[in-house]
């Protein structure tokens, strides 16, 4: 029941959160060892799968150093009908050459040998340091526990398997009401580098019972992305290793029909519980203690507001700033006029929350109410406006505080 | 006598560290007083200026955000021709809407008026906070201090002057010996936000007694500026107050002709000044203890070269790796396969000074010498190449690792 906390994140009235993540909707299995691939001794291989046949939906890096395990999703597995998924933490499995392929199909061979799904429908996915083997004795003999382990309750095991340095859950499902009855959805993510988003590790794993074909979801899921996963994906690139899987078991009977209000319904469900994981990475950004949703607007196209957008959220001196609690809008302004350097002269005015802090580009004259600014300033989520006054056109990104915990983490995440 | 300091700069024999700075070539007088524009209570207004008339060469930023003082530049100021610089620190004088413009004239006619320069020759240029109307009674009675202070030795206080959250000094001066007679170059700079150098304000001053038109200084500063302050400036974009002067006042009488040694040897030395500086700039990064110099060699051309060496530069998980002596060369090629997205896989080699880790994108099989890493990781100064194999370009770029101290500096700069 804690999926849809952010005040950036709405779900409709039909929808209701339900306790539970990927075995919630009919028809999943799922399990969550410890193999002994974490140093921690915490569960580190995870296990997903649906006995019937199914309709799925992936979603795949284009880093062009892409892990093993991509490699051989691209290469060996029909990505519209996956039925299962055998995942590590721990090791990410890129950079290891030939071997890490070989280790990937390794993996695929013995997950899916015992559990009544097909090789070619069994997804592989790694996540952890990257350049180092697997421990494939270990994984040998963690796929066979979690084999053995599987439940329809093994999702929170399943889901604890694939974090790394995860301080949140990243965990939920609903229960959607359409006119044809009750479909469900139950989701899974991993994810907590988000000052440099484009490299890390994003995994995301969302379970179905509704009937719908690959393509449709495809369709939905790509909707849901771009409005989550991608919004917080600053570069719009995505690491060696990240993946999105959506898979249906169709086990609740009830059709999507295209062009349906049920459709319309679920997209926006969907949609919900991927931008509700999303924040959660934000939050859970290394070290973050805020979170900020940042608009841009009246921007000549799409692609100049997000342009702008991903700068002010790659900004370092914008981030910190948010730490300290600064309004310190004028790095919002020199990080935006570097976006959109050589053009004509910026006037844009900001807002934080309601206050308006700049007006045509200048400082405003009012005096502004600090006190108020102060409260905005000390809230976990803020949303902050940049109107460029260009055009029509907007995007919005989530971003959080780059912080001292930050530093901490990642300069002393490997050795 | 500490200009040339790191291992990455080399000087050519002809070419003399001297103590000094803008000063050290004849013509030039200079000063730097305290106004009271920073709180501080620091010196924050400089001046420089040459009687006689002289030729320069200006680069301004382009950021669409531009200050009021940059405005003025463009729009009142003889470029070529330039015989004196005002300058504030403290405040950025942008976002400062018209009254910014009308201030930045103000210390143009302020600082003219007493000095024997015409106004269309006396540049402004301001650093510090944006969104801060310049305290302007403040300037104006430091303008005349200032100008009562102007001396052939005040090189040194025009260099503290220009100073926000600089903690080493940026200056220097060098003798060269050409075949025509001896000339020299004095030089300033400021600039430590080197975490994202397109929002920090870098200005640099640059003064010489040689003989050239300004358009030869033109094209010699161009390229001096390219291998040095725009190979810090992750982005190629810069901050809304970013400029570089430089002057020269023809006093050696010793003049450089087209295609000449001469010409060939000044523009060396004038690169290896204005790596000097920009070198200071990376190693004072707010909070920095490391300069990585990273080469991306093998790329298709320059611009992917480019795009790969600034995307790991400006990655703060590579980056928080330096400073944890993390040769986490895992972080480079997901950062590098993220710059190239989409494109055929990347098979790259790494080397973190002589030290190979990473051979055609997988890690290397053979024992790694991790005594001469953990030797290479814990200096001052990192070399580390990057072979793409996809071509024969390659890039340069100079980065500081990120610290707990840069969130502590940035996090408190204003309020």
């Amino acid at each position: 029941m804690h999926l849809f906390t952010s005040k950036f994140v709405e779900a409709p009235e039909a929808v209701t959160e339900l306790p539970g993540s990927v075995t919630t909707p009919d028809g999943f299995f799922a399990s969550g060892i410890a193999a002994g691939i974490k140093k921690s001794g915490k569960r580190d291989l995870g296990l997903l799968i649906c006995k019937n046949p199914t309709s799925s939906a992936v979603m795949l890096t284009r880093n062009a150093a892409e892990a093993a395990p991509v490699t051989v999703c691209k290469s060996d597995i029909v990505l519209k009908a996956v039925q299962g998924i055998i995942v590590n933490s721990g090791s990410a499995n890129a950079c290891t050459g030939d071997d890490g392929i070989g280790d990937a199909r390794e993996m695929v061979k013995l997950a899916s040998a015992s559990s009544q799904v097909e090789p070619s429908r069994m997804a592989v996915a790694s996540t952890g340091v990257i350049g180092q083997k697997l421990a494939m004795d270990r994984v040998v003999s963690g796929i066979a526990e979690a084999i053995s382990e599987l439940s329809e309750h093994g999702g929170n095991d399943f889901a604890d398997a694939i974090m790394t340095t995860d301080t949140l859950e990243k965990k939920g499902a609903v229960e959607i009401e359409l006119s044809g009855g009750k479909v469900h959805i139950g989701a899974c993510a991993k994810g907590a580098g988000m000052i440099a988003p484009n490299m890390a590790t994003m995994l995301a794993f969302i379970t179905t019972d509704v009937v719908a074909p690959s393509d449709m979801l495809h369709e939905m899921l790509g909707k849901a992305a771009g409005e989550s996963f991608n919004s917080v994906s600053v570069d719009g690139d995505m690491s060696t290793n990240d993946c999105v899987f959506m898979i249906s078991s169709g086990k609740s009977g009830v059709a999507l029909e295209p062009g349906s209000e049920d459709l319309e319904l679920f997209t926006t469900a969907l949609g919900a519980v991927c931008k509700g994981l999303a924040l959660k990475m934000v939050a859970d950004g290394e070290g973050a203690t805020k979170v900020v949703e940042l608009t841009v607007q009246g921007a000549r196209d799409e692609g100049e507001a997000a342009r702008v957008a991903r700068a002010i959220s790659l900004s370092s001196l914008v981030r910190t700033a948010f730490f300290g609690r600064d309004a310190n809008w004028g790095r919002l302004i020199a990080s935006a006029g570097a976006a959109l350097a050589g053009e004509s002269k910026l006037e844009a005015d900001i807002f934080y929350e309601e206050v308006c802090l700049t007006s045509g580009g200048a400082a405003i004259e009012d005096p502004v109410d600090e006190l108020r600014l102060e409260e905005i300033m000390a809230a976990d989520e803020i949303a902050v406006t940049l109107d460029l006054h260009r055009g029509d056109s907007e995007y919005k990104i989530y971003f959080s505080d780059l912080t001292h915990e930050y530093v901490t983490i990642n300069a002393e995440y490997t050795t």
